[in-house]
């Protein structure tokens, strides 16, 4: 468990998309937030007070988190020299970079002598096994996508907060470095040995009787040729009573492949269905959420209007509208009637 | 490149199925061996000389080639004694277990000592990318299953051997153990993170233009719900032109999994060429393997026939009755007209 509250890191950071783990982070633990680390440089804040290291600890703050991501996940010497500084304040460190803490044995070794702790969040758990497919007892929803980066984390967590406030027990699963550290726990899917990508999912959501949902984060995409073997994997592991389908309309390209479209929100959803079939037999969709944070709102509720007629499931932006017509959809008791919707 | 001529190692092994690598070298790279290795209560032989490891090296070995799978992998102190016999002997060790030789302080010494070199094949390559799903040059076929173990590496061995036969430039491509250990070379996609299986194997089997053909071992199936993960990425990194589904006639269950039934061959042929088609649209079905080897003759021949009947494809069993019916399917030039066959 990383200790909280943080102070989030932000560096030299220009680019908006570099810094997305600290803003997540601000975004669903802001109450675990004391401030914000930046350089004299960096242009961008997300709005909690700057502070130093030392300031950071003043103010309660317990772990520096290098919340950003740079090209290859790389540590380059300006971070080590951070993470240095705050060891030397008495602050713990976590990245979630590919380059893992651990390996930068100044660190290591800083860390030791200050009884301080570093949280590599992308390394897997020690001792996994492959998944089964056993069938398990519990309520799990399970977002995926048309593409990578669609907002599934965002339209998990808001489901999972909407449920909690509905009076529903309900944990956030996390499966990305940001989704770990907002949750405090999670495995980095991506980073599992191959064999072990469904059993490290059944791991993270393991059976559970109180009649509470588990709401696992998605990655990746059926659709996307670089990373589907994961999203399968997680498919299967995740054994889903309930899939809800995430996606950013205009986005004129598979994530990181120019040229290659996105698939439809129909056929992305039936396949998922037809897959996730394999380890849970009675899987529904129960949902579609829109990332319309690029558009003006009144063409965002028309597209989400439009969406829900052509798919004949609530769809929503769960940011901008919220997702109260999904979880009426999730928790109505007539699974049956709305297995087959997605099909048209 | 492991150095050959190989030693093969059975140690005290009383499981067919344990000393199943050693078993495959023997089978497809005879010539390469010069004997086998075992201890007295050892009831296993694969009929090669039995020999020391000194007789090994006198006979011209350089490698022992420890080709044995015990549970989990593991490599237990005999394997590790009877290493360092073979290091002192003279000899290289390969191994393709989970626990690697290299973590092995003591064989690591003495390895550097006498100037000899231990390969872990189970090691993924230093630096593998994501896979894009680029369009390739080159003809590429790639062995699904309906399960693990079907005998998928003997059949794209066998398909790569009968079109070097008739003149036509053929590779096979190893993504597990006992592949790598007859190829010289490969991935073991099994145990590579989870983010770079499609990626490594578009490295596996790049673009070539002579014309010839890169035949690719496939692993585990889209319907086993341990590994199917591994097969997608797998099916997506191939980007083949040619899929040969395999199958092992009266299965009872899933490996490892009892209780689950095994997809029908259509069934599973048609997903397979729907996800294949993200990367490679014009992607067809060319034949089914059966191993029969737990068949009488006549029995196999009948339901050889009888599947070919019902798929409308090609159907042997590669060991027993070759595959020329498959090679001539894919080898004509008439694509277009096959490409819908597996959907009856």
């Amino acid at each position: 468990m990383i200790a909280a509250p943080f102070l989030l890191y932000l560096g030299h950071s220009a680019d908006a998309l570099g810094i997305k783990t600290s803003r997540g982070l601000a975004a669903f633990r802001g109450e675990d937030c004391v401030g914000e680390f930046r350089h004299d440089d960096c242009p961008q804040t997300l709005g909690l007070p700057r502070m130093t290291m030392e300031e950071g600890v003043a103010a309660g703050a317990r772990t520096l988190v290098l919340g950003i991501a740079g090209a290859g996940g790389k540590l380059p010497a300006e971070l080590i020299a951070d993470a240095q500084a705050a060891l030397n304040a008495g602050l713990n460190v976590a990245a979630g970079l590919h380059e893992r803490l651990r390996d930068q044995p100044a660190l290591v070794a800083l860390a030791r002598e200050r009884g301080l702790q570093l949280f590599d969040v992308r390394d897997p758990p020690r001792r996994l096994s492959v998944g089964k497919g056993t069938p398990r007892a519990g309520h799990r929803l399970l977002t995926v996508g048309t593409d990578c980066s669609v907002g599934k984390m965002y339209a998990t967590l808001a489901l999972t907060r909407a449920l909690q406030a509905r009076g529903v027990a309900a944990d956030f699963r996390a499966t990305g470095q940001t989704g770990i550290l907002i949750a405090g726990a999670g495995v980095a899917v991506d980073a599992v040995v191959a064999d072990f990508i469904s059993g490290a999912i059944e791991q993270l959501a393991e059976a559970r009787d109180d009649d509470g949902w588990d709401l696992i984060e998605g990655q990746g995409s059926l659709f996307h040729p670089s990373f589907a073997g994961v999203s399968l994997g997680l498919l299967h592991g995740a054994q889903p009573e309930a899939l809800v389908l995430c996606h950013e309309p205009g986005r004129p390209h598979m994530r990181g492949i120019p040229g290659r479209a996105l698939p439809g929100l129909g056929e992305c959803l039936e396949r998922n269905l037809e897959a996730a079939r394999l380890t849970s037999p009675e899987v529904r969709a129960v949902g579609i959420c829109l990332n319309t944070s690029g558009m003006e709102r009144e063409p965002a509720l028309r597209l989400c209007a439009a969406t829900e007629d052509k798919l004949g499931l609530p769809c929503t932006d769960p940011v901008a509208f919220g997702v109260d017509a999904i979880l009426d959809r999730l928790l109505c008791a007539a699974p049956s009637t709305l297995s087959t919707t997605a099909s048209r």
